[in-house]
């Protein structure tokens, strides 16, 4: 393994995580908010970091293999976190170490769950720098998922190993290069268009852009301690509910559909599955809150169930209702839906619907099976035969979220929460949402949560985040091995 | 579909229930306990009934095929239930049919969920049908899960085609014929073990064969309301661990052993996975309550922690302790174990260690298979290659367990239960196991669930007996196609 080239590698992240930081600064100086001595301190250190690092280690161009892609990805979002924590600490508004690592992994792995108390107190240009992190996170992440994880065969994101646009050559550098650009276009284009949408709604430009980051990024930060019930706008919730929605599916579906051919999206057998999950939720949640008489009118109702369920499904973690005093239906569909977690090639986390609806799909054929022993029944998925290998692949990834989940709830647990809360926390963390269950709600926060756990949350943030694999292969004694 | 072969066995189940009922009068006459009367009246209803049904519907011997052998284990268990019930309803004890099938689908099943709420004040002969309904249940599950569903192909059980003692013909009546025999003589032999010994122990015969009965069947129904707490003797909690423990394990190794090969034990990869789980969990509750000091002496905390996390990974469900007000981790443990519940081949319910151990192997193996890609990373079991189609198969039944325990939820909260509380009812249902959480713990009962919740429950606790597929199958569109 070629150490040195991927510190070097690290260090060309750190250093285009400085160039962001720079972005942070005209909010700074605009609001005169005394942010701007630590955003400037903090992005010219790390530009001096990364490009020491940079020049100091780099080794001729040469492949990248499979073992070091892991590391890399691994590692960079460790290293964005430190790096990208560092202005949180040296302003002192957020002066724990273990605090500001958190925040900002919850920021680059676009979870959204913070340990702030009152987020309004944050001087502006930080909390640009905190909703740009999320927003660097899901670019990051489209990347991610759909040009690089279905090459290093993880968690059956082979199945768009043809999906994603850009030359297919087997080859990683130019694929990755023509990929990137045409999603990031997209990603920078929707975030464009929504914030345009916000200020038409009356947000000011520094809370449209910092709301349209998160939203595209499902990260769900917010700057403001009430999050979107702040504006109490059925327009404001409207915008953002489709735009969730939009960054809950996946982008190369946008990227086709940009391109004129709308009907791909209903030819997308995710795409419908996530569709009927989302709309089935809305109508129960509906019923159940019209039955219960927790809003006066029907459109009431459904303007709150939209939103939360939509929040939570595409693993935003935004919210305008408090769902813990919803019926307890509610919660637990919410919980489950936790689990689902958005499309594959979104911004969203989760298990994700794909590799529900093969599981689903396994299922019924095994069913079918016991039936016809001798019959061949193929699972099916966007009108290929899903290979064999990818559907253990699948199996292998939801039984490693699953002993992940119940591992790290024991923790949590273990440090004195009540099983609700470590459910929620841990789900919330591992599918990158933010808001959980218990004493994790969306009217709470994660500053009472012990030191430890923290780090168990975080550890979980970021290997949910990298779809599992990604970053437990690393733990593996085969991992190692020569 | 031969409709009329299906009755006709299942007359002959209605029979061997009525001529069982006998089997309880003796106690009925000797406490003179006033149910002499019913409990006659249903076994000669049963007898009557089941005797007309096979006689006038027997057709000649012919071969049961995959589909009728569906529809037979899946109605037997109900009408057990149906038939099994009359004698609660005709002598006034649990006057509502919803609560009498509900106990009694809850005896058949070996769950041990009950909706008495004063279990002492029964007649002693009727307490001890229903001890009886487990044990029979519990026979019933023995047969079935190491004879019938490995050449039904249900949920990987598969790989105990070859474990079934007696000759492995490929024929079902010989193999099944002696397989039974064998095993049959094993379970009342260790139910006869037990009796003696909880008799050494201070328990009068009544007692000691109605809790031998409960334990060998992993049911959990008791003949106290305090449970197994009633006796508060440190020599009936061991004897009664041990036994738990014995009933969770694979009978076919049982057979092995007192054939003298102890060994048997020790090579067979499930055993060793369900002994590890259960000693893991036994030494870190015993640390979370010596440190909590929820006991006072160590001793003590490993006596009440290694009785409660058996009786829990067993699917018994007796209790001598209230682990709801232990340390939340512990609880959450007992959740998970409530999931995994015991060996394949034993009279315990839910997944399964076999297949959470294969799903754990295969995990390993597709992370194994992300370093190096073009290896063959083989699923060994026993010393053999688990195929493909078993695991998928595994695969299937861990999706499907899954899937139910989350609609199961979803309805019970609709009902009106918090989260903790359905999640407890549905999972200690679906496993078998008994007591839950929340509402439906170690020391309350299901008296109070709504009356379209006991329906739910009573479904989950048939469909989780019969290993899921054997009877959703039934509720597939392939099933009735011809």
């Amino acid at each position: 393994m070629n150490v040195k080239l991927i510190i070097s590698i690290l260090g060309i992240i750190v250093f285009f995580i400085g160039v962001a930081m720079l972005l942070a600064i005209p909010f700074s100086i605009y609001y005169s908010d005394g942010s701007l001595f630590s955003l400037l301190g903090s992005s010219i250190f790390c530009i001096v970091v990364g490009l020491l690092t940079w020049f100091l280690l780099k080794t001729p161009a040469i492949e990248v293999n499979t073992r070091e892609a892991f590391a890399i990805v691994t590692f960079a979002w460790f290293a964005m976190s430190v790096f990208g924590s560092i202005p949180f600490i040296v302003s002192g508004k957020i002066p724990s170490f273990t605090d500001a690592f958190f925040e900002t992994v919850s920021g680059f792995t676009t979870t959204g769950a913070s340990i702030l108390t009152n987020i309004e107190t944050l001087p502006k240009g930080l909390l640009f720098w905190r909703s740009m992190t999320q927003w660097l996170g899901g670019m990051g992440i489209i990347l991610l998922s759909l040009a690089i994880l279905p090459i290093l065969g993880v968690g059956g994101m082979q199945l768009f190993k043809a999906e994603s646009p850009g030359p297919t050559v087997d080859k990683i550098k130019p694929r990755i290069g023509e990929t990137a650009k045409v999603l990031w276009q997209v990603y920078v284009l929707l975030t464009f268009v929504q914030t345009l949408l916000l200020i038409l709604g009356g947000m000011n430009l520094f809370d449209a852009l910092a709301h349209s980051f998160t939203t595209m990024a499902t990260g769900g930060f917010s700057t403001k301690n009430l999050s979107i019930a702040h504006y109490n706008s059925a327009y404001i919730d409207i915008v953002i509910t489709v735009f969730m929605f939009i960054a809950g599916a996946n982008f190369a579906l946008h990227y086709r559909a940009l391109k004129g051919d709308i009907r791909e999206y209903f030819k997308n057998n995710e795409f419908v599955f996530y569709l009927s999950i989302v709309l089935i939720s809305i109508f129960i949640s509906t019923l159940l809150l019209t039955i219960s008489h927790n809003y006066n009118s029907f459109s009431t109702a459904i303007r709150y169930a939209a939103f939360q369920i939509v929040s939570i499904i595409t693993t935003t973690g935004y919210s305008t209702a408090d769902y813990e005093i919803w019926p307890y239906a509610i919660q637990f569909i919410l919980l489950i839906l936790m689990f689902i977690g958005g499309c594959a090639g979104s911004t969203g986390g989760g298990i994700k619907n794909m590799r529900i609806l093969i599981l689903l799909k396994n299922g019924n054929a095994e069913l079918r099976k016991l039936i016809h022993p001798k019959a061949i029944v193929p699972v099916r998925y966007n009108d290929k035969t899903v290979p064999q290998d990818i559907i253990n692949n699948i199996l292998a990834f939801f039984v490693l979220f699953v002993t992940t989940f119940v591992v790290a709830t024991i923790i949590m647990t273990t440090l004195g929460m009540d099983i609700i809360s470590a459910m929620g926390a841990v789900i919330a963390c591992l599918s990158n949402i933010g808001p959980g269950l218990g004493s994790v709600g969306p009217v709470d926060n994660y500053s009472h949560i012990h030191l430890a756990g923290k780090w168990i949350l975080s550890f979980c943030m970021i290997i949910g985040r990298l779809e599992l694999f990604t970053a437990l292969v690393i733990f593996t004694k085969v991992y190692w091995k020569i």
